[in-house]
């Protein structure tokens, strides 16, 4: 079975690959459409540590599970498989347990093959009004949605997403449902038609007098914090998407004098993705740079690595 | 006129210095009590690039200003002294004032001298009950207790304070009245008889295994914050309360992966605090290591600047 793989030096593909035994209470999903995300390209080089197959982002068929109900259905899927005895668990932090994988990010195989296993309670129903094209973005646009839960944003507030790439892109969506003016600033305006409430600015063109309420930092870069904490007003909120695969050095004095909120994002709820595609209107079909099937999945990882590319789709034989 | 002034090299008596005019608004005050704050310590390093008279704890009396009914009023003000004219000060942001002076830390003399001015607005009285003893603590209380309003704080949380100086010592005293465990991690333990609520460990008995929802980073040390985030369960608050003089590198991937938010916190509400201290059952007298009349000025910052000393207080005339 074709599967792209990390072996902790290069991304390759395998062509006989052995998929993971199913384990018990998951199901077996074969691969329709899956994205390729800047987290996976991290990981290509070497962040966290991660060895095995690459992918998280999918829409796929189960083909196998113990639930019937759930046999044949079109699902996507949360990518945290939590062990469900550990203390996080039992608090309900499922998504911060203690002893979770990871699908294609830690100690568990992703969906860059043609087909993977996943706990069935994970997964959600992608609705028949939503194709796969729009079905695999949820989980990217779930966690564009989990800002939403973290920051109580008023109407009136500024907004500004710095980074205007796959994820940022999303992110400023999902807010101008709740804000008047989001400004996504970025070096490649006018690649997506967005609403009138999202002002793409190019980062070059920003005037530095600037202050925004609530500034979403997903640049990818590690200088994106110090720039978020300049155009943030006093008791404004900082919203780190990036996770900077090393180390950097930075002045937080003004996170304290002007007691700014720094606030980690990673997953959303799937189910309030969903529920967004189902009722339509973002306008995600213009964020496809390319498709590629499995076969050529280093070029598509290639693709998506060069620079102004957005989303990447790799497609399964079921596609 | 007595002042203790840093110009730039090292903090000096000045006998004669002029003390600023009173401007319009505002009052004139006598100092009685004046605590030396590690802010203080800071300044006088350089940091913020400050000039002039330093210190901005105090308890002091009116003795010029317009308004009649606050003439010989025991009081203790707010450090912030804002324009009300700029956008900040418009939406109520005053303690954020764009253009604002801090009392003895930005374009402003402060209380280490016989009088100085605030604007009496910045000014609250002083119940009889409340002796110029723990009066003196409104200002290092009153940023204690800004952690609650920006904290939603329930009881059966897990708290950490890392620090046991003279404001970690506070917020660990202000946090137990919400929270059933606080825990203190510091260098001095015993130096104060705590309510039950909060546990004193000494920094390197600390199971690294223990981990807080709510860490209160007190430390004044540029390590501060690496170790909270060690110490904080995913979803939970991190509190800064240190503005190191410097920037330092620090890997805030954890802060993304658990979803973590940092809170920079700065000054209170003056009127929180002297309730406070006006209901009693703070140990506070316990925090005074010390007392030096306004000449000896210099011998009390140095006794401040030692390693293990709580709070140096600095007597005006009228102590």
């Amino acid at each position: 079975m074709p599967a792209l793989v990390f072996d902790g030096r290069a991304v390759n593909l395998q062509k006989d690959r052995e998929p993971a035994p199913r384990g018990p209470g998951e199901a077996r999903i074969r691969l329709r459409l899956a994205g390729v995300c800047s987290t996976d390209l991290e990981l290509a080089k070497g962040y966290l540590g991660f060895r095995g197959v690459l992918g998280h982002e999918f829409v796929g068929d189960v083909v196998e599970c113990s639930d019937p109900a759930l046999l044949g259905a079109r699902v996507v899927g949360g990518i945290n498989c939590a062990c469900l005895a550990c203390d996080r668990c039992s608090q309900g932090l499922e998504r911060h347990c203690r002893a979770r994988t990871v699908l294609g990010i830690a100690g568990r195989d992703g969906v860059f093959q043609d087909s993977f296993t996943l706990p069935e309670r994970n997964l959600v129903r992608v609705p028949d009004r939503v194709p796969d094209e729009l079905a695999v973005f949820a989980e990217p646009l779930a966690a564009a949605t989990r800002i939403l839960e973290q920051v109580d944003l008023l109407p009136w507030q500024r907004v500004a997403v710095l980074g205007d790439g796959k994820l940022g892109i999303l992110c400023a969506l999902v807010l101008a449902e709740r804000a008047h003016s989001v400004t996504l600033v970025g070096r490649h305006p006018g690649r997506v038609r967005f609403p009138i409430a999202v002002q793409e600015v190019p980062a070059e063109s920003l005037d530095p007098r600037e202050r925004f309420d609530v500034v979403i930092e997903a640049t990818g870069s590690r200088d994106g914090l110090a720039a978020a904490l300049r155009l943030v007003n006093p008791l404004g909120a900082v919203v780190l998407k990036t996770t900077c695969a090393a180390p950097h050095e930075i002045d937080l004095a003004p996170v304290v004098i002007d007691e700014v909120r720094v606030i980690g994002s990673r997953c959303g709820d799937l189910n309030e993705a969903i529920k967004r595609l189902e009722a339509g209107g973002l306008p995600l079909q213009q964020l496809v740079a390319a498709r590629f099937p499995l076969a050529d999945g280093t070029a598509a990882l290639a693709r998506a690595g060069e620079p102004g590319v957005l989303k990447v789709l790799i497609e399964g034989s079921r596609s």
